[in-house]
């Protein structure tokens, strides 16, 4: 079964799929078990080996952030070369002794793999307002750094908490001058998960190209993406996407060209169908909802994210229920103030809500399926957006309610 | 037991409570079972007989509204001397069919009364998109007009949807010259109701004031109260407040006296009561919670918004947990971006976080109560509000993914 199981992601044509845990030529990577959870691997490494490595990088816009984040962000975050992670403890809200702790996994880093600490970026995950511990985090770095192989797959694991399965691929995507690899591996179950924080995306490629055409694919696919959905409507302290290019594939991907177009189109499919397994993954998740609004451009956005982060219109998705007046409840709640609402509303391509009065009722069993698609026309011309969203259901509230902090 | 249940609200000094479903002199009021709901009261009225009524009224501000929120805006709303209520369908999205039952439902109850059309106020709730019968509706009013007594019990249990039980209180406040009554029923379970939609509140006096007081009175305990709770974060098609005042007890209340500031303390009291009584009725609501934000004014409001509404903070309350990193990363994602952000957070009293970093890991059983507070100080003068909330249960997603349209 292909990697891109979404019907809202089409498979790009001119790429292939790897084994998922495949890496691009020039990385090497590794997870290790250091306790920092109660089991299982939790601190990862990734390096890239070519020294003309060019990188981007994106993080959360919230204005508390993680001392990861904060050390990150003075990084050289276009030339890092490798990354240092862990899971379990997300290092938030430790003051002073968590941004030590956060350069003692950047430093030790470094030293073993014989770059500067600004070429490393960190990140953590897990719960927030606990100390992470630095022995066993420098550790872990330390020994993943000795473990480095041309896989994927333990850094894959090492990056996730309560994620129901890793999220990753690995593409060869055909350019002219001849294939380039393209891998990610992703972790998170949704803005802010629900029991611990934080979504990430580890990006690489084998391609040759400059930081800022690294840096302008990151920023225009993440927009597409990572920031097109939403499980609860949080966002993280953590959020964080580093994006590497090693150029050990020869191939040269220049600005404006036919192969940075391919290469994008590739970038943009990976990481939307790494968003949407992010969405479907969302703690008691059973059911993946896409809302598209046309109208207004001013009002498309506050109007999809107020749909998309309803409870009761995610309660509803959750129970299969084609429930109109709440998704135009919600709609109403965002649209300017004063001015006239009127709107059409589709369900899996049904009109249901015509000039805002009802047409007929929905057919039994119409959302029965695991993804369903609301399309919204309001008024006004020229914009257009996407949500996708995850349901509310009863194993979402228990879950968040039993958790201890 | 004191209707002033709740510890944030100060029992009014100068006001006694009369029974619950008493009416100030001067209104009547009936309730009976039309055939709406399955079972139970599903229409009543409530009627001023003095001929010098005024009146005030607030609706909701979401841009769809429902049809008797279109029909009582064009009412005489400073002389309203009734309003005709159904709970059971909400009269949303039926087009001009739905208008012309809520003119019909106003038209009603005034020939029954002998007044003008536009002395009716109406408001209907419970689903949205469904037809509601007007033969039933109508037949309902009229017997309701019929059966009108000086008791507000039958018409205080017509209005309810997914209420836990009637939301009423009836004060004799104090005032230089005489007393005066003020009395109000309620009903809803949120912004919107989990189950069905809306907010209702409709409040009588028997002091003799003007139109402008009234409206002034109503308008700021409104902000108070109403406006400052939240189940879900979901503004419903169909809030609506209506305030009458009979003048029937002689007592004049002239604008800025002293009967003014008192009557006005009495009226806040007895809507912050009731809009509390709307929290702890929230669908498989167990705790309220109260955040009290302070810093920059521009921030005060959408941060304490963004906690209330967060699904995370929540959960942690239905749960009692005293997760404050929730609470900071929800307030984190409403501060200005580029703006420094360390705050300070206490949870019942008990400082948790100073300075964005954690003090002492908080002591078992801190929100074991039925009520829990939270304080967040954040940088910046000036700025102070509040915001009651309801937790999130597994309850609330059950009863909303279950319910079908």
């Amino acid at each position: 079964m292909s990697f891109f199981r979404s019907r809202w992601v089409e498979a790009p044509a001119h790429a292939g799929e790897l084994e998922p845990t495949a890496l691009p030529r020039g990385f090497r990577a590794a997870g290790v078990a250091a306790g920092i959870k109660p089991e299982g691997l939790d601190v990862g490494v990734l390096v890239s080996d070519a020294p003309e490595t060019v990188s981007a990088a994106r993080f959360t816009t919230n204005a508390r952030v993680g001392a990861p984040v904060t050390v990150s962000r003075e990084a050289d975050l276009q030339g890092l070369r490798a990354v240092a992670v862990n899971s379990g403890c997300s290092n938030v809200g430790d003051g002073r002794r968590g941004l030590e702790t956060a350069v003692a996994m950047q430093t030790a880093a470094a030293e073993k793999l014989g770059l500067a600490p600004r070429q490393v970026g960190v990140a953590s995950t897990g719960v927030i307002g606990t100390e992470l511990p630095r022995d066993k985090v420098v550790g872990g770095v330390r020994t993943a750094c000795d473990e480095l192989g041309l896989d994927a797959g333990g850094f894959s694991e090492a990056i996730l908490t309560s994620d129901g399965a890793p999220k990753r691929a690995c593409l060869e995507v055909h350019l002219r001058p001849g294939s380039v690899r393209l891998a990610a591996q992703a972790k998170g179950a949704g803005m802010i998960s629900p029991r611990f924080a934080t979504m990430f995306c580890f990006v690489e490629t084998d391609a040759e190209l400059s930081a800022e055409t690294l840096d302008l694919l990151t920023g225009v696919c993440v927009k597409r993406s990572f920031d097109r959905i939403s499980v609860d409507g949080q966002l993280s302290t953590s959020d964080t996407v580093f994006a590497l290019a090693s150029a050990a594939s020869g191939v040269r991907v220049e600005p404006e060209s036919e192969e940075e177009l391919r290469l994008g189109e590739a970038l943009d499919a990976l990481l939307r169908q790494l968003a949407l397994e992010i969405v479907a993954d969302g703690e008691g998740a059973g059911r993946v909802g896409r809302i598209v609004v046309r109208g207004r451009p001013d009002a498309v956005e506050p109007v999809a994210r107020s749909i998309a982060n309803s409870p009761l219109v995610k309660a509803a998705l959750h129970g299969g229920d084609p429930n109109f007046g709440r998704v135009l409840q919600a709609a109403g709640q965002a649209w300017p103030q004063g001015e006239p609402f009127v709107a059409d509303l589709e369900i899996e391509g049904r009109l249901l809500v015509s000039a805002g009065d009802v047409v007929e009722p929905p057919p039994p069993g119409l959302m029965n399926g695991s993804e369903v698609e609301y399309a919204l026309t309001m008024p006004g011309e020229g914009g257009e957006t996407e949500v996708f969203f995850s349901d509310l259901s009863p194993e979402y509230a228990r879950f968040n309610s039993e958790y201890a902090s």
